[in-house]
């Protein structure tokens, strides 16, 4: 089933990896794959421009049907083989909505790290002010102590939208553990800590690991004091 | 059924606007609703704090059930009252990847255009640049070129995702609307003008028009030359 499927992806890109997860939930192992490099700008080659006009990764394919962007391949994988693998949305209207309401949080999360790990990338040289990457690191903190709260209120071991695992973790963990990669401090955020201990011990996330993660464990330092 | 729903919103907020389409078309009118002014930092107010850590406009309530992110708001809408109004996400393979390839896309499509309508609002005074603001302004204009093609490729009184209203729309037409609210060009752009003269007189839309553009028909001319 998972044969007529290719996904073209970058190492350590949260959104490719979250595809990656999702396709391993619903056990659809086995697909076509390819891992492009960011740094050669192979994002850019004509292969992903076939199918992904934007020239981004994750470019995916199942079929005829393109669904590039990660959360709409999420979605799509989930609607699609609701029946196998796990199931990513609760059918409880509560369970359901924050599933929902965490998954779209997740894109400020993950915008309010990009912005601080990513600011030298994003802004050009005679545009950077240090005050801009100031405020950014304390809009930053501010979004992870929200996260922290929410994981403390739903107490020890829960995922991101209660006990189960949801298209909430699938969607914000890789944005955790970039977090953790740029050397977040589990003392600082020790629910995001824990979240993210048992997090990356899953199956679907072990056999989804970054490579280039796992060739060089030692990541950046760039969050230790926020 | 919509007596226990309530929504805090401000005017001319496509976020707000997305959610106001999703319940019309979802036959939930009778909501309880409170408009609430960004001007005078209603969106800080205890009220919405209370449901709303964040602070921001939509927050949307139902019975018990939070759910404030707007994309989240609809996905929510339209699972649990699925059979209730318009049908929002088709459910063939191919059509139902558009739908939400097209929804995600159109997040990056309303980032582009606030990086240009509010760049000053966005960016503090000693921090702008006008090479950072004419890069927006080309970003933009590129995005719009996509957009453009996409209708164009589907043909004459198409909606965003094919011959079907659906949740594509529902979420990106506040964005289209606020486009030519800020002087873009039909002309230059004749299908998403096309698209925009259809769109408006839905009357899903037309019942949640922005208050204060009822009030004030003449808009600013920002993007006329884009």
């Amino acid at each position: 089933m998972a044969q007529d499927m290719t996904l073209l992806w970058g190492s350590g890109s949260p959104p490719c990896w979250r595809v990656q997860i999702a396709l391993e939930e619903k056990n659809l192992q086995g697909y076509n794959q390819k891992l492009l490099s960011f740094e050669k700008m192979e994002h850019k080659s004509q292969e992903v421009l076939d199918i992904n006009a934007r020239g981004q990764l994750p470019s995916f394919k199942h079929g005829d049907v393109i669904v590039n962007e990660s959360y709409a391949a999420c979605f799509y994988l989930e609607s699609q083989f609701k029946s196998e693998g796990n199931k990513l949305i609760p059918d409880s209207p509560a369970e359901q909505a924050l599933t929902y309401q965490r998954m779209f949080e997740g894109l400020t999360f993950y915008e309010k790290l990009n912005a601080v790990i990513y600011y030298d990338w994003f802004v050009p040289e005679g545009e950077r002010h240090d005050s801009a990457l100031k405020r950014n690191r304390e809009a930053l903190a501010t979004e992870l102590k929200l996260w922290e709260g929410y994981l403390q209120k739903l107490g020890p071991g829960s995922h991101l939208a209660g006990p189960f695992f949801s298209l909430a973790d699938v969607t914000v963990f890789p944005t955790v553990a970039t977090l953790f990669r740029f050397g977040l401090s589990a003392e600082h955020y020790p629910n995001l800590g824990e979240y993210y201990a048992l997090l990356k011990e899953r199956p679907s996330i072990k056999a989804s690991w970054p490579p280039h993660w796992s060739e060089n464990p030692k990541g950046q330092d760039t969050l230790k004091d926020i």
